[in-house]
């Protein structure tokens, strides 16, 4: 490493006293498994909002692509000059049964975004990251473009790949962030993807992504077929006494409510579950596999984000980007460029 | 078919104005796929008073076990004086998907106790089933142990086949009709079984049955290991805000609210399913694959339930058994024997 990088100061950018507040950063000295990355793109996601929100002092920013500028003394698989992404999996123990077995995102020891590293966000001029958590972005796929599937790609694209055959008929509720990035992947799968939604204005959008079929929340009736894996990517839980019945979800069909935080409780009909023998799935952006099969299925069938590019001036940038998230005015991802 | 059984006289029991009746029936020629059993036993299940309570006017009983009186001109797998046990499960189409892959449970054409076959119940002293959903009793499980196991047995064997390893911790809560056989199985599977309860007075019970570790659900805190799938078996939710913490389930753990429609919508805290990753398994009853592997495994293993034995003297005996239940008097499982 040029010796000349350690101790560089960069910005970091947090919530302080409630006010989303630029804070100064250094570049530390690598150890052996850490990756120096200069970001040229991130996502903003709706978590970074909500942590903003709550407060968290964290550096935000945890849908990173950039470009290796140094690396550690045992790194193998990065070298100066590549494209990388990361942001929100940062470390986790390697040893365990989820980490030997291609499930490392629910390690007992891991480290994410908001859980255990405050001090690394992608809103930032640099990223440090261990090795085993950056992910080589492939030729072919743009970096603005492969930031936000660092986590809403990923988290999309785990859901379906743990869940749907290419014969499913794939329900998709919510044709947001996650939502289009949702049929983008599973028709790229090969699956028949059904968008519900609460306005006919959005039809013409599902079907550009990969929508075959289009219903309307208030016209469950007229599905055609009942869906086998149903994803709620929208912001609000559908009524799930509609929903979770034999002729809109079949039975043994499965539900994964993507972004459960935001919706509070997960109240279920019981009844439906039992007799119907409905399964929820739940999710969690990506373990590793997973996330490297993503950006190699995206880069093979050219799936990318819609986006949003704000060139990136500093925190008011970022408070932009908040602002119409807060207004639902995103289409559909935000990505801000170094 | 011997003509002399044809038109034949005997009792079955429904709810006729709130009471429970006797109402004449009579044996009918068989179809091709026909098979006449005359019953020895049948269990009574927590679903049989249920069913009496909402005042639906079908023959009750659906656990019955008995000899084979005379077949259809097609029956095969059948002949008569063989051993065979019926009751939830009455027909499907046998073409689906469903049908065949071994989740016949699920067919969209699915006749159950209940559900499109009203008159044919096991409270009787005979029982017309489709062979193709009759199952022939191993030699070594008497008939009144095999009689709660056509449904409170099939119900825990496929839910636990379903979703554990043998490596698995189990944890199971409630111990009653389908919580003790869930013990019994789970630790023939070779599973390391986690009883929870609300009381210290059925740790030695549990123990019997095959638990090895034994918690009070006001002392979670003090489980030694987390369990990766947790048998909901009781008559009530637990707290799932204690229970859904990665102390107690494992990350990406699995929850089985077995006898979900007596308690209410499932409210499940969400963020726990996000962060730690649970997933909710249903199962209901079991498919006809399961449930013979669930016979015989309960022949080699010498599972049998916990029973009370009532000799039976007609709507009487089935009044106090309804009773005991609604009573909590009935260790662990009734059976009456005609």
């Amino acid at each position: 490493m040029a010796s000349s990088l350690i101790g560089k100061p960069f910005n970091a950018y947090r919530a302080v006293d409630g006010k989303l507040t630029s804070t100064p950063s250094t570049i530390p000295s690598l150890g052996p498994s850490d990756v120096l990355i200069r970001l040229t793109h991130s996502g903003v996601c709706y978590t970074d909002y909500e942590f903003f929100r709550t407060g968290l002092p964290l550096a935000l920013g945890h849908e990173g692509v950039g470009i290796v500028e140094a690396v550690g003394s045992a790194v193998s698989t990065l070298k100066v000059g590549d494209r990388a992404g990361a942001g929100f999996g940062r470390r986790s123990c390697g040893h365990c049964r989820y980490c030997l077995t291609g499930k490392d995102i629910w390690c007992y020891e891991r480290v994410t975004y908001g859980w255990g590293d405050f001090d690394n966000g992608t809103f930032s001029a640099y990223y440090v990251g261990d090795e085993a958590h950056l992910f080589k972005i492939p030729d072919g796929l743009a970096s603005e473009d492969a930031a936000p599937l660092q986590c809403a790609g990923a988290t999309v694209y785990t859901a379906l790949r743990d869940t749907v055959k290419p014969t499913d008929r794939v329900g998709i509720i919510g044709i947001g962030g996650l939502g289009h990035l949702a049929i983008r992947f599973a028709s790229k799968m090969g699956t028949e993807v059904v968008v519900f939604s609460t306005s006919r204005d959005k039809e013409s959008e599902a079907r550009g992504f990969g929508a075959s079929e289009f219903v309307l929340l208030s016209e469950l009736d007229k599905v055609s077929k009942p869906v086998d894996v149903l994803v709620v990517a929208g912001a609000r839980y559908p009524d799930w006494s509609k929903v979770l019945v034999k002729e809109v979800l079949a039975r043994a069909g499965i539900i994964i409510p993507l972004p459960a935080p935001t919706m509070g409780p997960l109240v279920l009909p019981a009844d439906n579950l039992m007799w119907e023998g409905y399964n929820v799935h739940s999710s969690l952006v990506a373990s590793r596999v997973p996330h490297t099969e993503m950006l190699e299925f995206a880069a093979r069938h050219k799936i990318k984000p819609t986006i949003q590019l704000y060139k990136f001036e500093g925190a008011e940038t970022i408070k932009t980007v908040f602002d119409n998230l807060e207004n639902n005015k995103v289409r559909y991802r935000a990505v801000l460029e170094f």
